[in-house]
């Protein structure tokens, strides 16, 4: 080793023993009859200390020369410091060094490699490597690690077999777009990427397996969003033998683990909510449960505080529903305006905005001219709102209203404080639809994927009403973000058969795609099921973090580019020759 | 769980329980007044036995008409067995049926689910569910499975940190042949699959990382032999501020510890070896050193004891070498004359093979013409061949001589059965040459990659004489098998350009495909070597199997197919026309 120790690893006890450091310049701090060097690698800074007059030119001018993100090594005496600071964890001691030397010199960095960092999301992009020397950066890809590595040991000791599947595997048109590559040996021919391992990890459990998992990359040729990213890792698991509750056991015992172990946080049982209750309370089937500010119906769900005013709004409305924003009584009538148009975002729909105010002992509310105080009243014990209370009002068609209220109560939420991201509220939501009907081309599609089975009881609605089927299907979610889900599988032929005839697949298709799977469903496949952990999502929760690209170590921007390497990039033609596209 | 226990489970202990088993059937036996049925899991067998005069019809019919594969669900008493057997770790028990459920039906399997099944390859690898059945199959996969285990557990104790590199990147001409993928968001781009994340683990290396580690797929679109796939896995390591002994030190630790973890072996130091002391003495650069049988020059290498008798083919040779088959005086005429045939073979391109036997206090050879017993005691002297022994010779031009006669050995100890597949001799072969001469296209080719790393004090020979450059370039060996191999990396922007320029890039090239790296070298890149192992490979070796298709779940065969899946496959029209391929 070219060192003796690390730059955070010293501390007073080493008091006069002659070491050896290697690492990166921070700074230089020049006084003339003193000059400090921060020498910097992964794991601290240590203080290097020339004292002029009692140091040899030659070091002395070496120092002068360094700068910053210069590679050196030092060899000198470890000393107390005069000054100490806990800032560091080596803030006790100090380097004077007998020797210097420059390992690699460095131009300017284009931005300050400090915590703080000048540099703007582009530049840092393509300078990666520089920005991943930022310690906030690294920190979150050494999180990273730990999440791997307590998963891995957590599954490791319940028997879980990692196995690695292909990564060149077949292109199926259901669900998202595929990465495709072409093959030469075979013209014509293309492998796709893996969206997820599911057949895959299906066909090992058939394989008796009985317990399996992978932190694997998984692709989708998507349009990005910000926190999209086309290449992507999943904590992927399925057990054999089971029923859906020792699945939710088994992997919130796992989310614990990883709890206790990287954040040193204790988790109670997680609670479970229906796909119906999320929808009727939070809008959403990723319900943010950090706070309250739950739904309540002033119309809908059998009750009616709302009709024969004469109000029209209410009284053609489907749902009228109401939160309540504790507290916030005192929200300026320009506030209020600006949360109106934000409901009415076409991305909301909604037409407009009604609230009422618990202040003075009494309420104003902007549908003042319709509702008494006496009605006002009672939609104020509905919502349990009292003084300082304001209630905020949407109404029309009940799912379309229910999602705007939950994005609304996210806004509220956030804008009141209640979304502390060192606060962390998991939970299962279950029982999701097995099918969702799309209107534009007027068909049922699978809502988690065409694997997930129905729940028997409600087996006999496939044919008649297929929409009210409820699946064997289970989320995991914190703090509003869905980090992981699954389902318990069909393991049956006839079954597989029939959701496919249902998704509108002809035998044909079905075959062409999924053959292999339900010819080995023919074969003793036993009861299995599983779920997928969005494994970047998962960190960047942990990390109190919102996007996923900051715990990838080399992330693509929003056009799908590596602005490091440039990638993708045109190829040589011969290359394309070869692959018979040209 | 459908199950209390594993058909692995239970034991003398567990006599008078109820228990629950789940499992496939593995077979029926019926003997009228017994029933027994072997109930297979992925932790062993259980025996379930139905005493006919004891048992419901219902339960017997049942029994009865259970297939082979079927999957059931066993409730019974745990019994100790009349006749125990420790052929299975149950042997002790059997279960006692109080119900029997069928939880799914099998299809007779086209092969049986043995150790030693009737399936071919082709149909094993089509219903690969299946063939993973076998305990033998799920064996090896359990072992990598506790490979890669024990190689996290090293490397996290070292801190070393596990950081995913990107599999979408870019396609460099160098080197094999790339996978590349179709952008649809950048018409006309492709991504590349990484035939090694060689580029992003050097800059993670000068963004600080000090410790790499992945276990990684990587892609190569080679034409395959038996022993390549498309897409393998690695163990990629990097380290800084290190020498090449550190690396070295390091990785024979892992090594070790891996023998340790998963085969209960004690490792010795390894041994050390230059490349070209293997190529002296055993005629590759990667020895199996599991037996000696190590090279005699009876001419070259200074040595000359072949000469002046008017044997034509010695004398025209650059090297006549010969090794000692200790012990194989009694190989018949027919032996030998097949032995020649295979050293003649264009493969190897000998002339032919000239032996003497040591016998009866005599020799007798096939150049007896040429050579006295004076002579040949001479080369015995050299071979260390004594009574009873057979030394075998090939002569020509010094490296081809060296390569055929390395094969020969192989064979010999092959024959010999002196390559024990359960010994392990690993060693580190160092020192090889930085450039590989082309013949057919007159220049240089990187022997490792254009990324090593020259030794310093070969440096001054690099426009002189490059082929004498020797590189701080190593690779393990074990058992005749290179499973890993790296380097002590270039890390200064113009030893890097100049080494561009020796392979005959041109500064555009250069900077095209790897400006990105030239330009990480300009901020402050530290010391840095590494190296991969083939995990693949790797686990082949301690399974002690030659393939490493049987340590991939879902292999593909030598055209790149996935015979299971069907890929690859045609794409929809659609799809190609989104890619712009169409």
């Amino acid at each position: 080793m070219l060192r003796t120790h690390t730059c955070g690893e010293l501390r007073i006890q080493n008091i006069n023993e002659t070491i050896t450091l290697c690492g990166w310049v921070q700074g230089v701090r020049d006084k003339g009859a003193l000059l400090w060097i921060d020498l910097r690698d992964r794991y601290g800074i240590t203080q290097i200390t020339v004292e002029t007059d009692k140091t040899s030119g030659e070091i002395i001018d070496l120092a002068r020369s360094l700068g910053r993100e210069y590679v050196v090594k030092v060899t000198g005496i470890v000393s107390e410091r005069y000054s100490k600071t806990d800032k560091i964890a080596t803030g006790d001691v100090e380097i004077i060094p007998q020797s210097i030397e420059i390992l690699n010199r460095s131009l300017t960095p284009p931005f300050t490699i400090e915590d703080e960092t000048d540099g703007g999301d582009e530049l840092r992009m393509k300078y990666r490597y520089l920005d991943l020397r930022r310690t906030e950066v690294r920190n979150k890809l050494q999180l990273r690690h730990q999440v791997a590595k307590a998963t891995r040991n957590f599954l490791d000791a319940q028997d879980f077999i990692e196995v690695e599947t292909p990564v060149l595997i077949k292109s199926t048109p259901e669900g998202a777009r595929d990465f495709v590559v072409p093959s030469r040996m075979n013209e014509g021919q293309f492998y796709a990427l893996p969206q997820s391992p599911q057949t895959f990890k299906q066909l090992l459990m058939v394989a008796g397996f009985d317990r399996y998992y992978q932190i694997v990359k998984c692709f989708r040729d998507e349009d990005l969003r910000a926190d999209r990213q086309p290449e992507f890792t999943q904590i992927d698991c399925e057990m054999s033998f089971i029923e859906q509750e020792d699945i939710l056991n088994m992997f919130e015992g796992l989310v614990k683990h990883l709890f206790e172990k990287v954040k040193g946080i204790k988790i109670d049982k997680l609670p479970r909510m229906t796909y119906h209750e999320a929808m009727e309370s939070y809008g959403c089937d990723k319900p943010d449960t950090r706070f309250g500010m739950k739904f309540n119906y002033l119309k809908g769900n059998g009750v009616d505080l709302v009709g024969g005013k004469n109000f029209g709004v209410f009284d053609a409305a489907e749902a009228v529903i109401a939160i309540n924003a504790k507290g916030c009584f005192n929200y300026t009538r320009k506030q209020l305006d600006e949360l109106t148009e934000w409901v009415k975002d076409p991305k909301r729909g909604m037409g407009g905005l009604i609230y009422f105010r618990c202040e003075n002992g009494s309420f104003k509310s902007s549908a003042d001219k319709f509702y008494s105080t006496e009605d006002l009243q009672k939609w104020a014990l509905a919502c349990d709102a009292t003084e300082g209370d304001l209630v905020l009002v949407l109404s029309g068609v009940k799912e379309k209203a229910q999602k705007a209220m939950g994005d609304l109560r996210l806004l509220m939420g956030e804008r009141m404080g209640l979304r502390d991201k060192n606060k962390f509220s998991p939970l299962w939501v279950v029982d999701f639809p097995l099918l969702e009907f799309n209107e534009e081309d007027g068909r049922y599609y699978a809502m988690h994927h065409p694997f997930t089975s129905p729940k028997p009881e409600d087996i006999v609605l496939l044919e008649s009403d297929p929409g009210a089927v409820r699946a064997n299907a289970y989320d995991m979610v914190i703090n509003g973000v869905e980090v992981g889900g699954g389902s318990i599988r069909i393991f049956n032929k006839e079954l597989q058969s029939r959701m496919f005839d249902l998704l509108g697949f002809t035998k044909e298709e079905a075959q062409n795609q999924f053959g292999f799977l339900m010819n080995a469903f023919e074969y003793g496949a036993p009861p299995h099921g599983g779920l997928a952990f969005g494994f970047d999502r998962l960190c960047s929760l942990f990390g109190g973090s919102e996007s996923i690209r900051d715990y990838i170590a080399f992330p693509k921007n929003n056009s799908g580019r590596d602005v490091m390497i440039d990638a993708p990039s045109v190829i040589e033609s011969k290359q394309m020759k070869e692959l018979g596209l040209k």
